[in-house]
């Protein structure tokens, strides 16, 4: 069994799920979206950092996924996403895991095929192949897809490893 | 006494520098340069979290200040700054201090006297206020002279609460 921890980082909500993987087949242990409104742009920062490091070592991971940021033109934007992804980078770090990181298009082309699918898509194949019923809020969605990114690109590493052997 | 520790966070070098003041004086007790250059992007950024968490261990200080970030128009560079600044905060945050943020001008009017001042004329204040001889990285130089600016701030703010009890 494999367990993947997915992280979709924000500096207002950053996403969090847990999926374990065995045989091709993945299920959702956990997901949760972290809410860092209240107090100081460092104290929200700090609360990332703590609320992933608590997440890693109640779930205790084989694996962490982040998606790659999608840089736009926005530099002050970008600043403050790039504080809240070193947050959730360092809490891995410290955790002892290392980041596999994939780009939103990646994300797609693995669970829709394609990598310009649009979110609800996403979020679609993300319940399909958890076999979720609830709604699942979009952050929470995010870090789900990225894990099973994770998932799709560990088990095609495993299978080419196999034949070359 | 009040001891100070000032960071100017970067993704390949981050500057350090701790004072102690009293009475209007200040001393340099420690700087250097946290060259984060190899490793992936997530080490990096985690060896900045490591670094700057061990400088609080060892030196204890009871202020931390900050530069805050100038935003330039690169958005890609302004995410790898956020990154590192982020790591910064985190291990600031997780070591139970504050951080005290101060704007490029705000640092640079308070060594020189001019929120416009160049570079050379920030370095020299620092070497003067702190009686040091030595040529001092740029790095090291700008994390003492955000450290001098919260002496500045902090002590005016001691003095004005003096006059108005």
């Amino acid at each position: 069994m494999l367990r993947i921890l997915g992280i979709d980082p924000g500096s207002r909500c950053t996403g969090i799920g847990v999926i374990d993987c065995s045989a091709g087949q993945a299920h959702c242990v956990h997901y949760r979206t972290i809410r860092t409104v209240a107090g100081s742009f460092p104290q929200r920062i700090g609360e990332i950092f703590s609320e992933i490091s608590a997440t890693a070592a109640q779930f205790r991971p084989h694996r962490v996924a982040v998606e790659k940021v999608f840089v736009n033109n926005n530099a002050e934007s970008s600043l403050k996403l790039g504080h809240a992804r070193g947050a959730a980078v360092c809490a891995i770090v410290q955790a002892g895991l290392e980041v596999a990181e994939y780009s939103p298009n990646a994300v797609k082309k693995a669970l829709v095929g394609r990598g310009h699918a649009d979110k609800a898509q996403v979020e679609h194949m993300v319940k399909v192949l958890l076999n979720l019923q609830d709604k699942i809020p979009p952050d929470a969605a995010d870090a789900l897809a990225v894990a099973l990114c994770d998932q799709h690109h560990t088990e095609t590493s495993q299978r080419l490893a196999q034949i070359a052997s």
